[in-house]
């Protein structure tokens, strides 16, 4: 396995959590990452239009937008209104030149106990804005999620649930369907090399590292630095490799004990650290 | 779909964490709960036959002994005290005629990252138990974890898994491996309803119940009382009784901040209710 390619590290923003975008690009721009992913909420705070050319201007390759998805509801009005805000996510990541919109498909909607039928949801969902990204050029990565997290955040859990559904929804693998591989979300799965080879190069549209903490003392926010955690980092990345994947390695930790209360400068230096050396 | 049976309830005995086996034995003579499974702990706390003779005054069904497993080690010689630990179990059981040992299975061994060696050294450590289990006429109940407790607590983390495994130690189905169906470890798994149908009545060994709360604050230890949360229960009992399963459905729930709290006498007076109602 070659080692990883420094020039292919990409940050989510949400691991910089204190950060402005416009702070986030400009610390990028410090430390040489060349690739990052960026929250909408982050976005819309400094404006689409000034994002795309301060991103442009800095050469930053946008390796993703988060996040689209969020589809089931407990009625049609608000499927809809579900409907409508994924095509304003569609455009600004087309805006941005985002290389996908990730998909955190939704959990139960409230009051609702059928997680079968929130998945039905989830693809009539995806197939009513899927011609618009297609339109847009932007790919849809469904990010399965941890299965600790289906009741209220993603009723995709497993990375064969999602390729199951890029079948059904695209089934030429046009590449405007595809998936989001997070080793926090797959890791234990025992069909993860299965899964991963079966997705192949036109699936594969993001690769999010960080790690699993023993213990994990919170089912959202308590992720872990990579080198931290018991997940074997080297492995999934060779698969992912070994499957055609060749695109950023972007790093999403959610931490509320530990890196969302450092200096985002540290953690910058410390994950360009042990991306090299994990 | 029938309604659930009176004479079908277990208790669990970590439902009354408080309890000594002498009380929870004690306790379910006083509401008319007809099973019983039993922790180890509190088993050796009291004595196993004296134990052994009280649950038979009493006419409880011991509907499984708490627990074996925990195999995966770090060396030889800590898989073999596991193997060895395991024999014990499986005497416990057959002296208090426990229709199953329930198997958690084990995680990682300290400091290692290799979740498919781990995989392999169950596999072994069940494989080196099995022909006592059979000797002893005490079935072993492997208990796939909820994915969130691979790490930690049990490596085997999905139906079919267990079931894969149960294909390669025991191809014959002769009765002396299944699985224990807990709903808050497979509620969300999207094969479900497959592999409970897959597993059949001479697989199918133990149902336990409780619910899965959401929010959920802690990864072990804040399980809700069924009806408090969000799985479908009756659903879930369908598929098991419709793949043969006859046995009972017996109530786990580990709750820290909750039901551990309370008069264990108002937790059984609870769960019998929601054993009817959900």
């Amino acid at each position: 396995m070659t080692p990883p390619d420094p020039a292919l590290l990409s940050l989510n923003t949400i691991t910089t959590k204190k950060w402005t975008l416009a702070a986030a690009i400009a610390g990028c721009a410090r430390h040489g990452i060349r690739g990052i992913t960026v929250w909408r909420d982050r976005l819309q705070e400094m404006g689409v239009a000034a994002a795309a050319q301060s991103l442009k201007a800095n050469g930053l390759a946008v390796t993703g937008l988060c996040r689209g998805g969020m589809f089931p509801a407990p009625d049609a009005q608000g499927r809809q209104a579900a409907i409508e805000d994924n095509y304003r996510a569609i455009d600004e990541a087309h805006a941005i030149g985002a290389r996908c919109l990730i998909l955190v498909v939704g959990g139960l909607p409230a009051g609702s106990k059928d997680i079968a039928g929130a998945r039905e949801q989830v693809r009539d969902g995806i197939a009513a804005i899927l011609g618009r990204a297609l339109q847009a050029g932007v790919p849809l990565a469904i990010e399965p999620l941890h299965p600790m997290q289906a009741a209220d955040r993603a009723c995709i859990n497993t990375l064969g649930q999602a390729l199951d559904l890029c079948d059904v929804l695209d089934p030429q693998a046009t590449g405007a369907l595809g998936v989001a591989v997070d080793v926090y979300h797959v890791w234990w799965d025992p069909q993860l090399a299965a899964q991963v080879a079966r997705a192949g190069a036109r699936r594969l549209l993001a690769h999010h590292i960080c790690d699993w903490l023993v213990p994990t003392t919170d089912l959202a926010f308590d992720r872990g630095m990579m080198g931290d955690g018991i997940i074997d980092l080297p492995r999934i990345r060779a698969l992912m490799e070994g499957a055609g994947y060749r695109g950023y390695s972007e790093v999403e930790i959610f931490s509320q004990r530990d890196w969302w209360q450092r200096d985002p400068d540290e953690v910058l230096a410390v994950m360009k650290d042990r991306y090299r050396s994990c």
